[in-house]
């Protein structure tokens, strides 16, 4: 970290004090140190964003930095954990004051709302490229993974299916007459942490929906070694995607629209009684591998592909 | 994560056998998943690559995977602490087989050198830019800081000064006779971990070199709130530094110049004798704010400048 690059993130990053029980030293020396309490393990994950391909050139840089910190609390949401420092490392074409200023703000308003300390970073030159690495904690042996959901199991999401992928179609020139929610759902996405936290002991399998339920539920499938058949009259969708699927007919949309960062995730049935919050079932858990959606009496076989880089 | 950048991550870097006791899930859920064992805190760094900034277009990409987790590492060693796991968010303009072949080899054997764990990542399209961030271990209230030298402490240093400014010279077209050390430290730097480890109730602050001595050992004195005052004859140059050195008269290079990840420390006199190790005395911390140069009998003030993005 050269000089000027350190009194850059001291000018915008450090203002945060550091509210989280685990931050023992935050910004400012080659490393950050925590202290973790005892029983419980440590969740981490990593997400980057990229200028032209998870965001557009000019994006609202409040609206980004809320995002780049969102889908990152999403992952440690979808294992139950409970976050507690992040570190951003922000690659930046020039210094642009106004930016960094609307960009900090957006991303600390969320840190401080989860109790997240912002613990370090690097600030390097070069073609806008934004990474968190999230820490949380979870109980020992209580993380929601991807591999223990069983045939019979019941599959569960929260809030509504699309409406990010309404979002990106709306600023990508589609004519929506109440545009809001899905702009804001594409724009500032709530990563679902109270509900993780609840579902520990509860669910079966989680995952946040990223790339798209196919695809992510996808992943609970094949490290399960299992299938599934969802609903489609039991999709959560709201009456702008529903408009959105009878103007179009794309109804694989909100199946394959990454960036809701709801949580999908399965319960056994035996456990469905500690179930409580307002989640809708949309499908099963069944041994036949593959994911399958039974739409107007058919049950056909669902590609699970989500948005894909490279493709 | 999407499908074939999961497959991809898969291919190339979950080959390794995770062999790091703290790793109790590594690469393929929404989260890693660690357990730390009591009496340590966790120590957190994250450093970017980016090409044309940190590297030259066209690179060769092992040398590159190597740098880049050794100036990761590099940031836990100064901190004295052991490294457990790295996560890698790699942004590539193109899946380039040959290319992610060599890199991660690079990466994974000085992993498992380290014996750390690769436990996660991200991969996306755009302008080749490398982020890895690194955790360690370090035994509670024992970190190495950089706001704990005092007045009267000795200053060393590990190894040798500017040789990777050297290689940086070289690679730019200065014409060297024996490039080859000069040439492998700009490339392929050795992160100082058990030299950090070492440090552990010895030193009184720690950095490590990556920035140029002047700005690094500047972070210690400004933290510190003391100076000091370096010995020009005591700096450990090799020969092609100094033959450099005579050519050009550019002497300010092995101070300002970045990449060395050496580390340089201080110790109180009395603790001298615990201190067992290769070290080269190079200065003395004094009351007097400021970094100072002793050369040729006079004491001249050391603008603390190292390498300066965005200058």
């Amino acid at each position: 970290m050269a000089l000027t690059e350190f009194s850059l993130i001291q000018q915008y990053f450090a203002q945060q004090n550091h509210k989280n029980t685990s931050t023992c030293l935050g910004i400012g020396d080659d490393c950050a140190l925590l202290s973790l309490p005892a029983g419980y393990q440590l969740a981490i994950t990593t997400d980057t964003m990229v200028e032209g391909v998870h965001f557009f050139a000019g994006a609202d840089p409040a609206q980004l930095g809320h995002k780049l910190l969102a889908v990152n609390l999403s992952d440690l949401a979808s294992m139950g954990a409970r976050p507690v420092s992040v570190t951003l490392a922000l690659t930046l074409p020039t210094v642009d004051a106004k930016w960094l200023e609307a960009f900090s703000k957006g991303f600390l308003k969320l840190a401080e709302h989860y109790n997240v300390d912002l613990i370090g970073g690097d600030t390097t030159a070069g073609p806008l490229t934004l990474t968190v690495q999230a820490l949380g904690l979870v109980p020992e042996h209580k993380a929601l993974v991807r591999s223990t959901a069983k045939v019979g199991d019941l599959i569960y999401m929260t809030g509504a299916l699309g409406d990010a992928g309404l979002g990106l179609k709306i600023n990508l020139g589609y004519k929506c007459p109440q545009p809001d929610v899905a702009l804001q759902r594409f724009n500032t996405p709530d990563p679902q942490i109270a509900v993780g936290l609840s579902l520990i002991d509860v669910a079966s399998a989680c995952v946040d929906i990223s790339d798209g339920l196919a695809a992510d539920l996808g992943h609970i499938l094949g490290q399960s070694h299992v299938g599934a058949c969802l609903d489609w009259e039991c999709l959560p969708l709201s009456q702008a995607v529903q408009n959105y699927i009878d103007e179009t007919g794309d109804c694989l949309m909100p199946l394959t629209a990454g960036d809701d960062y709801e949580l999908c995730f399965t319960v056994s049935p035996d456990k469905i009684a500690q179930l409580h919050g307002n989640y809708t079932q949309i499908g099963i858990i069944e041994s036949t591998p593959g994911l399958r959606l039974r739409k107007d009496g058919v049950v056909q076989a669902l590609m699970s592909k989500g948005y894909e880089h490279f493709s």
